[in-house]
Order: structure tokens, then C-alpha cells, then sequence
């Protein structure tokens, strides 16, 4: 190498995550699981281009409001011409408003109910800070309909979510609980109430679970005027919290009618009804959950960590009434839920709770004593992989400890060793166990 | 709706491809099948971010060479602060510049020979033009080793690719061939016959496969400025093809020695003798693949369909010396080989041989006769699910004909009836057949 050859040393870029092999296996574990998970209840799979024309992006509709413009990256070609009279691109921020775009694009050709998932990175530049992703994988899954959306998927999406949850590796020791509400009951609240301020006070409600009591009441007087009585009201509703449908007796006893209750009370009981199978504690009926947003216009979702509730919700979304609006004269009711991934798999992982996998997805390393025995090595292997093995042969002949010190870094968790004399026994050993048996690789099967 | 509205007219954005869920599911199937062979070889799977430095992404020795910095993405927050001092970010283009960078930078905690794989998106800002992806996947794998790296590598790739290729579906009736040279043995005879222009007489050969050969000799005359014998030789050696070691004859007999020469020609036949399992034609010693680049400095790979080469390779890549050298201090020799998946892809579904898919994964869809059944069918469904199938309960109870015309239009191949009257069966009926039986969900198999 030249001495004068500038060295670009390596360093990681704030906010975009890279992991090494075994830990990637991890993660791939995690997608195959949310992913079994999901086909297992019919959702079907799309990708979206990772950009979309910032008009796109820009119309709202989004999960996450306005706030995320500020966020958003433009890619340009690095030498573009003079007169490029292409639209500008964007990088996605979520997976809402490609899925509004795609569905308004290719209407005529999907079926409805649409239920697809979507498992891809987006982007957020957001300042880097420790611990903020800008770039990171969400989970999602949403139902779109023409017209109108069966209540059913209001209450198969937090089930859905429940059995990965409860299920992805690394997760056994993590008490994880649903929160469900329906913003009718709120919004009809302060309708009877005659409180108008209706965005304003739904955003002071959605910080119930950072801010005392005290001062969310302050705050409703001050900000939004509230007396007394329709603050007592407001903040007893929010208070609300039931594992089962009790919540509805609980409602009736403030005494306030209004028919947008009734629907969000009925609503919210179905949904809580058909999730009676979550164990104790999984899924809870909680009035204070409203998200930011006047975008979802039913149920809501959240979703928290039992013992660590100021970690912030890792599972969001709800019910909107008008998915596409921006791209399509239809009305495309949907709901949907978004797991963070990226989020959650970087919290498991700090708390060291990931299993543990080998650097290799190899099963078995068949040894090479020496470089005549190269022909009969392969055989090996290639009768070990067609019978669905993941198997891999040492490629130079040298020291068996050498091999064997190899098979251990990798976490090869079985060793090979072909006949090294005329009508000899083919051998196994097991890494871990020490033990050593004959064998035959068109019969040989992991028994660990 | 308000009418005031703006629409924005959703439309593909050129170059950024994207499918139906029906063609995703395939694709879908191709990246499994692809990761089961890669790991049933013991390669482990990396991801790395979709962005680079600038600086690093422009430091050469991608398999691209300089022009690709003409079409790299910059990203740039949209609402950037004044005084912004981060680097700038680019998207990366390929999938070597990012492994060179990550090999280097967590060079300690890799265990050597690093065999990996990685199935990400590269863009290339490439003008819009027909056919022409600006985002797109590839499929690599590589093997990088410290100081030495074992030719046994250089054999193994061809033979992974040659298992994906041949077996992907869609792919039964395409005949490809996978053609592999060695650069030592045309830069040996360069050297042996005083021919000091080697990069520019190297770039002429690699154009063999689009130009008659009469206009590479004039060019090799005219641009190189080759006298007429050495035309011959150099004609001759770039017109060998053998689908065994026959080739080492015919590069004997053309009488130029040369060490550097011998010593490709060694390890070419060793490649070659490897590779027999292969069906004959599937894999060619072809003297005139040089691939454009000097990065490489030895095995070189291209695969092209039998019946259409002038296509161009879909899967490329070779040996090359000094993976990371403008990164970090070390020598890492690698070998490594990448499918070009999405155009790959897209020529089999635009010559509609890809599998037929259903939109949905779903195997049955279990009938809901009326609301009062909902909890049994539930159950019916968890049960399949537990039992590792893909079921859909319909949403709503509703006219069978209009729930069965749902199953079909999703392609979901079977539907279930729960019984309709106390102590009745449970029935089963295939979409496909028409043939309805008695089943038990805890049972019940697929028997198509």
C-alpha cells in the first residue's frame, strides 16, 4: 500500500444503526416472527420505493402531524443537470403516507377489505442525540375498506399485536400492556360539555401519563379555560382505567349524554369483548389514551412496558376515517398499528435480554484433514444440505485444533470429521456437550 | 370531502419500481430462497445503513469504478439548521464501498474468513430512462480473509450461484451460464508480449460480447496500437471457452510463458475441476471475461442467459486483493459475487413466467354465518393458526356467496364452514377442486 493513500477511517454516523453478524440474527428472527405472525392472519405484503415526491410527503395525513416536515430528507443527485426539471423526492418518515399514496394508485387493482403489512426503514432527520434513531424499521399492519371497515379489525389488530409481543425472543422477562380508548367517548365529552377547544384539549389529555394530575388540571383551566366542574369531568374520564368491560358502568356514572359517547362506549366494548383471551393485565381499556392527533377518529391504540411506563408507547395507531383523501376522491376508511421496531429491538438489546447466536448460521463445519479429501468433503456437505442443513466445509487443510478453534468462534455448534483412515467412521462432535459419536450424513440429525 | 381540497394525483415515480401484493409475494419467495442458499453455506447476513459518508462513498474501489460517482444521492434535511457542521450523507450505490467501511470499522470484532451476505436497496441517480431502476435490490455475498485467502472461495461462489439461479422459481425454462476467467492470465500474456497500456487494452476485451470481433482488432490496432501478431495472440486468448480444463491446452498452444500467466491458469483449473457437479454448459472458462475494472486481480465472474447474452451479466464479481486499504491498514483479500436481483426479477415478470400468487397468504378463510358465531369461529381460526397455518376469519357476517367470491378474489384455496345448526359438521371446501368434506380443525391438513 502507498504511504501517501489517504486513510477515511471508519466511524459510525450518528443515528443509523448497524449491527454485527450475531446480532443481526437476532433481528432477522424478530421480522420472521412479526412477519409469520402477520401472513398467519392474512395480511399481505407490499414495499414502497424509499422515496416519495415531497408534495407527496408533504400533503398531511400522516401518522405524525405536521411536526415531521421539519424532519424530512430530499435526495439530489450529486451532479444533476442544469435544466433536471424532475420533482423532488423525499425519503418516506412512515409507512401512512406511502400506504395512502400506493392504495390511491393501484385502487382498481387491490382487493378490499386491503389488509396489508409493511416492514421497512424510513427516516427522520431529527438533530442526532443519543438513543434518537434517523434511520429505523417500523412494523406496521393497517385494513383498508371502500366505505366502511368492519369493526372486527378494531380488535384483531391489538390480538395481532399481543401474540408477537408476548412471543419475540428476548421479550420473556418484559410485562408489555395495551391500551385502548376510542376518541368518540372523549370527543363526545366535550361536545356535551360545550368545551370547543376540541384540539387543544385532546393534546393537554395525551399528556396524562407525563404530567402530574395537578398539572394537567392547571393546564385545562389556563390554556383552555376549563371551570371547574367540566375540568372534574374531563380528568375523571381520563382516569378511566379497566382490564375488562367494566369501564362502560364507569362512564354512565358521570352522567354526561351525548350519542358520540354511546358510539365510542359501544365501540370500545366490542373490541374489549373480543380481546377477553389476553391474560390478565395484557390489554386495558384506559380513557386517557386519545393520541396527538385529530387524525384518528375511533379507537386508539398504545402500547407500553409495565415497569417502565416513561419509555413512551412502542406500539401505536388507531382507526381514521379517510385514509387517502389527498390522493383520491374515495373515502377509505382504515385503522392500523405500528410496532417500533427499531425502538424496541435496541431497548432488549441494551438490557442485554436478546438470546444469544452464533456469528454463523452454519449448523455443522465439516472438517478438511487434507486437500486429496477435498472431493469427499463436499459430498458430505451437499448430502447434509440438500436434507436442509446450513453446513459449512473448512477451506484450506490445516490443524484439526485450528478447524476446531474456528467452528468455536462462529458458533458452529456441530464438527464434522470425515474418515481419515480407509473404512473409517465418519464422526460428529457436539461443541457444547464435548460428546462424540459416529455417523452418516444421509441419516445424521441434530440432537442436542 | 371538502371540494376545496387539493388532490395530488398519485403517478409512479420513474425508475423507483414497485408491485402488486400478489407479485410481492414471489419476490418475497426469491429473497427466502436466496437466504436459505447463502446460509446453507454458513454465510451470515449483514445490514448496513442505506447512507455513507460522502467522502467514504467517493474514496475508490467500489465495484463500479469512478462514473458511479456521477449518480450517487446526497440526502439533506429539508429544514437544515445555519450552522449544520455534519458530514455530508450519502446514499451508498453498491454493496462493497459499505462492506469495505464496515469491515474495517469493527475489524476486531469479526471473526476471519468473514463470509457474509447482504440483500439491500443501492441507488444509482441515473438519468430516467425505460427499464432503468434508480433504486433496486442486489444480493451479494463475500468473503473477505486477513492476508490470505483460500482459493477454495473462488470456487465456492459460482457453485451458490449456480444453486440459486437454477432453482429459483420462474426460472426452469432460462438457461443461464456462468462464465469465469482469470485477469492473471490476460495480464501475464500483456506482460509477456510487451504490452504496457494494460488497463485500456483490458477495457477493449471486456467489450467482446458487443462488438464483431473485427472491430475489436481495429481497436486493439488503433487505440492500444498492437502490432498484427499481437492482435492474433491476444484475439486468440479472449476467444477460448471450454466448459472443462481443456482450456489450459489451448492456452499452451499458444505459446507465450509468462509466471503471472501460469500461475491464473493454475488456479482457473482449479476453479474449473471444483465446479464438474455442474450440468454441462452451466459454467464456461471464458478467456474474454476481464470485467472493466482493475480491482479485480483474479477469478472473475459474469452469468448471462444462453439465449439472450446480449442482456448483459446478472450476476457479477471477482477476486480482488485489497478490500478495505482506504479504510484501514490491513490487507483483507476477498472474493464476492452479486446477483443483480431486481432486474433479474423484473425480466422474468415482464416475460410473465413468474408464479402465479395469490394476493393474500392466507390458506383458509373461515365463514362467519352470523354475528353470534364469532366467538367460534375464533376459535376455529386460532386452532389452524396454533396449527401453523395462514387463516383469515371474514369480517362480518354476510351472504356465503359474497365471503366465498371474497376467498377468491384474494386466492385463498380453502373455506371454511362452521356448522350452521347445532351437533352439524364442519366442512372444508377447495376453491380450486370444488370437492367439500367433513373436517376438524385440530386435524385437518392441507391436501391439495
Amino acid at each position: 500500500m502507498s504511504d501517501k493513500k489517504k486513510i477515511y477511517k471508519p466511524r459510525p454516523v450518528s443515528g443509523f444503526p448497524e449491527w454485527l453478524p450475531e446480532v443481526r440474527r437476532v433481528e432477522q428472527q424478530w421480522f420472521d416472527h412479526i412477519r409469520r405472525i402477520f401472513e398467519s392472519y392474512g395480511f399481505c405484503n407490499i414495499e414502497t420505493p424509499s422515496v416519495e415526491e415531497l408534495d407527496v410527503i408533504c400533503a398531511k395525513g400522516g401518522d405524525e402531524g405536521d411536526d415531521v416536515d421539519k424532519e424530512v430528507y430530499v435526495i439530489e443527485r450529486l451532479h444533476k443537470d442544469e435544466n433536471d426539471k424532475e420533482a423532488r423526492l423525499a425519503l418516506h418518515f412512515d409507512q401512512t403516507v406511502p400506504l395512502a399514496r400506493y392504495t390511491a394508485q393501484h385502487f382498481n387493482e387491490l382487493v378490499f377489505p386491503f389488509k396489508r403489512y409493511q416492514m421497512q426503514r424510513v427516516w427522520r432527520g431529527e438533530r442526532p442525540q443519543a438513543g434518537r434513531f434517523r434511520e429505523f424499521y417500523q412494523c406496521d399492519i393497517d385494513v383498508i375498506a371502500q366505505d366502511d371497515l368492519p369493526l372486527h379489525f378494531d380488535a384483531e389488530m391489538p390480538a395481532i399485536i399481543w401474540e408477537i409481543l408476548s412471543t419475540l425472543p428476548g421479550m420473556e422477562n418484559e410485562k408489555i400492556q395495551i391500551q385502548i380508548s376510542n376518541r368518540k367517548i372523549l370527543i363526545g365529552l366535550l361536545h356535551a360539555l360545550e368545551i370547543t377547544n376540541i384540539v387543544e384539549t385532546t393534546r393537554i389529555i395525551d399528556k396524562m401519563d407525563k404530567l402530574p394530575i395537578e398539572q394537567v388540571r392547571h393546564l385545562l383551566q389556563e390554556q383552555i379555560g376549563l371551570d371547574e366542574k367540566q375540568c372534574d369531568t374531563v380528568l375523571k374520564l381520563a382516569q378511566i382505567k379497566t382490564t375488562d368491560t367494566s369501564f362502560v358502568e364507569k362512564i354512565v356514572t358521570l352522567g354526561v349524554e351525548h350519542a358520540m359517547i354511546n358510539e365510542g362506549v359501544q365501540e370500545l366494548a366490542f373490541v374489549m369483548a373480543q380481546l377477553a383471551h389476553i391474560p390478565e393485565g395484557g390489554v386495558v381499556a384506559d380513557l386517557s389514551i386519545v393520541r396527538g392527533l385529530d387524525y384518528y377518529t375511533g379507537t386508539v391504540y398504545e402500547t407500553r412496558f409495565v415497569e417502565d411506563p416513561t419509555y413512551g408507547s412502542i406500539c401505536s395507531g388507531g382507526r381514521y376515517d379517510d385514509l387517502a383523501s389527498n390522493y383520491i376522491n374515495k373515502k377509505l376508511p382504515g385503522v392500523g398499528i405500528s410496532i417500533g421496531f427499531s425502538r424496541l429491538f435496541d431497548r432488549i438489546k441494551q438490557k442485554q435480554q436478546l438470546p444469544v447466536a452464533g456469528v454463523s448460521p452454519a449448523q455443522v463445519l465439516v472438517v478438511l484433514p487434507a486437500e486429496d479429501k477435498r472431493a469427499e468433503v463436499q459430498t458430505i456437505a451437499k448430502t447434509l444440505r440438500d436434507r436442509g442443513y446450513n453446513v459449512e466445509v473448512f477451506h484450506t487443510p490445516s490443524k484439526l485444533k485450528r478447524q476446531m478453534a474456528y467452528a468455536e468462534r462462529k458458533g458452529i455448534p456441530f464438527v464434522w470429521f470425515p474418515p481419515f483412515d480407509e473404512g473409517g467412521n465418519h464422526e460428529v462432535k457436539n461443541m457444547l456437550s464435548g460428546e462424540q459419536v459416529a455417523a452418516n450424513a444421509s441419516d445424521w440429525t441434530i440432537n442436542v
